[in-house]
């Protein structure tokens, strides 16, 4: 069982934007078996006719909390500590196992139709996450966020790093591999060193990923200054976080020496720019860290503080805002983009064979509907992706070679079921 | 004959952020002839259900140079100086009426089918885009740039400045007032403080609206300085220009007594945020205009520095990159840039009566889908609207009561026979 998409533009990412016009691929289980220009066998393959479409890699969104799609446009424009303390926190200790299910499952719906294949997150009751990550076909690397700070007092830490494990045990690895689990020291300030290290020891043994806030406001940066008398990024490399595989979200206030830090160890640096923006916590210095050479990714944040999980207005933003905030048309160009939101998103979450259009990688891409009018003139392909393109531009989305989304509708996911509940939800906690 | 939309949640702008739940809207010929909550005969109307659906103002696109969509895609990620003299000049001076004609066609696809309704233009050839323009059934204040400067040497600026005139006799108030001619001096760097003068009385002879690029770069900002001795604002109000009704786009460094010359003045500030962070132009002062109380309304600039023609991506913009750049997450709130992007946009180009959904109001107005998951929970629609919905959540599109576009569907332009004729263009043009 598979596909055989004729005739289409692929786009990709191998030391470079790589097009093949005119391309046949075929998709056998889960796997990308043919990408090239031969005409291929076709029988017991479902066709896709690819004329005047693009097919590129799903798109790979490093940074979430997806069941706060639950508080999209419930408190924004407003002060972050008054946002935070004053309402998001508020309900987010209301939150019961069944609303992060459909939470998850609004994200999701969201996700999926945009043509995002992997994510990820950080939040908690994640066996919930997991159990609709896992029924939606996605692919994600999922964290319970740990903290032992002032901010929910009646749960201890190690019961949260206690179900963090728990969790890795239950789901690690799962669904051939969809589902992994991170763990994931919150920030600096809201994790004691001594707690940073029982996570990076647990880790360790685990051979977890790290999924970390990193520097998102000066008020972080300042304070952790004052107390520890570091940058975040210099207090977690001494801690040991960072010998492991991490992504630090955010990083707006990196110094040039942390970014040194951060390139030694390999810690992909996951640019948030609408949510940076949207919060007012400032402009990352991504042009720096690309020439620095780190692995550089792109993510959304929650829906709380963006306020959608739309990658393509992130990897926009991420090539327009460098240029405007430093007067420089030629920094972040639209191909760097690109590779932030596929495959330096992938090759960050440790999802090897995906993130890139390529024979025996999995079949994690989408079909893009090239013959929409901002499409047109086709000068350049990788322009238009990064400048012109929309969400909704997505017809088809495969992860691990199967259908979840074709032409408006959900293989998977049940639309008008999640939204009801949605809403059903909403109605008790916002009453 | 005329539309009853039932059951729909109107916004609108009225001294404030203004909805109106479960409304039926009644149109009668182009105007708005009622709107409440009260049934309405519907004999002879056709129904529009407009449950879960939102009714807006049409967007209002203030600084366009709509042709320039045959050259989207066609140099990004280069210096401005390289854009624009080494690519940009060298195609446009290639460029034939008939271009022009289909270049608009483009943009008028585009900007239909993501609710703009009304639009300021600045470009050549303005028959044809007035052409195209009547066509479409759209809202367009239109006008020649005019130069003397160094740029096209082999027409001479009373020529340039005789074709506004004749266009303007030809086109002004044509098509019950659709069509309006503006008069276009295209800078302080590209027109003598002569040249400028004679337009702005020709204009005030003629009665005509002036639309004028302002401060875009430092470059400009700097040159003006050092060749006049003042800002190009202060340098256009010594001209007298300001005396006319006046849309300035871009602004970006403009000063503080700049902004209190054009508050004097009531010129408006035409904020294009994604060119002006593509171009590397900066980033302009918009919280300043605001708190001076300036008229500030939104424009994309043309396809080939942005790269759509896409409003609700400088709705958000607008609204997330101040608060980016300033550290302010109270600044440029989701109210204030809808109404840039509405009735600020339709205040600004002299249509009167256009640009909120008003009894007796023209009908120029869009039916937005927000049943799809990024409009989820509705815990705040003006915050789902600017922070995130898509031009693709646009579902009809009215102009002087009359539908442009329904669920996909053109009314009035032929987008296969446009996308034809522009990739015949195109091949001719770029060969």
């Amino acid at each position: 069982m598979g596909y055989l998409i004729n005739n289409i533009t692929v786009l990709t990412w191998n030391n470079g934007t790589k097009i093949i016009e005119n391309a046949n691929v075929k998709v056998i289980g889960s796997k990308i078996a043919y990408i090239g220009t031969e005409n291929q066998e076709s029988s017991g393959l479902e066709i896709i006719d690819g004329k005047g479409k693009v097919l590129m890699p799903g798109l790979v969104n490093c940074h979430t909390h997806i069941p706060m799609s639950l508080l999209r446009s419930y408190a924004d424009d407003m002060a972050l500590h008054t946002w935070l303390y004053e309402h998001i926190f508020v309900v987010e200790a209301k939150l019961t196992a069944e609303d992060v299910y459909w939470g998850s499952q609004l994200a999701l719906l969201e996700m999926v139709a945009g043509g995002t294949t992997c994510f990820a997150d950080m939040y908690y009751f994640i066996d919930k996450i997991a159990e609709a990550t896992a029924e939606s076909g996605m692919r994600g690397l999922l964290s319970r966020g740990l903290i032992n700070g002032a901010v929910l007092e009646d749960y201890s830490e190690d019961d949260r790093l206690n179900e963090a494990i728990s969790v890795f045990r239950d789901w690690n690895g799962a669904f051939d591999g969809r589902i992994r689990i991170a763990l994931a020291p919150h920030a600096v300030y809201t994790c004691s060193p001594q707690y940073i290290r029982a996570i990076r020891n647990t880790a360790e043994k685990l051979n977890a990923y790290i999924h970390v806030h990193v520097d998102e406001t000066v008020k972080e940066h300042n304070d952790c200054l004052q107390q520890y008398g570091k940058t975040p990024v210099k207090h977690l490399y001494d801690t040991g976080l960072f010998d492991l595989p991490s992504i630090a979200a955010h990083c707006v206030h990196v110094t040039d020496k942390d970014m040194d830090l951060m390139k030694e160890k390999n810690v992909t640096f996951v640019h948030n720019p609408g949510s940076n923006l949207k919060l007012a916590s400032g402009i990352a210095p991504v042009p720096d860290a690309l020439e620095k050479g780190l692995n550089v990714a792109l993510g959304t944040d929650g829906a709380s503080s963006n306020n959608n999980l739309n990658m393509w207005e992130e990897i926009n933003l991420a090539s327009l805002i460098h240029k405007g905030a430093r007067l420089d048309p030629l920094t972040v160009n639209a191909g760097e983009s690109f590779r932030m939101a596929t495959a330096n998103g992938a090759k960050a979450l440790g999802f090897s064979e995906t993130g890139k259009i390529e024979e025996g990688f999995c079949a994690d891409m989408i079909i893009i509907d090239a013959q929409k009018p901002h499409y047109f003139p086709k000068h350049n392909l990788i322009s238009n992706i990064a400048y012109a393109a929309q969400a909704s531009d997505v017809e088809t989305v495969f992860v691990d070679g199967k259908i979840l989304y074709h032409k408006g509708e959900y293989k998977t996911l049940d639309k008008e079921k999640i939204l009801y509940n949605v809403e059903k939800t909403c109605n008790r906690l916002f009453q």
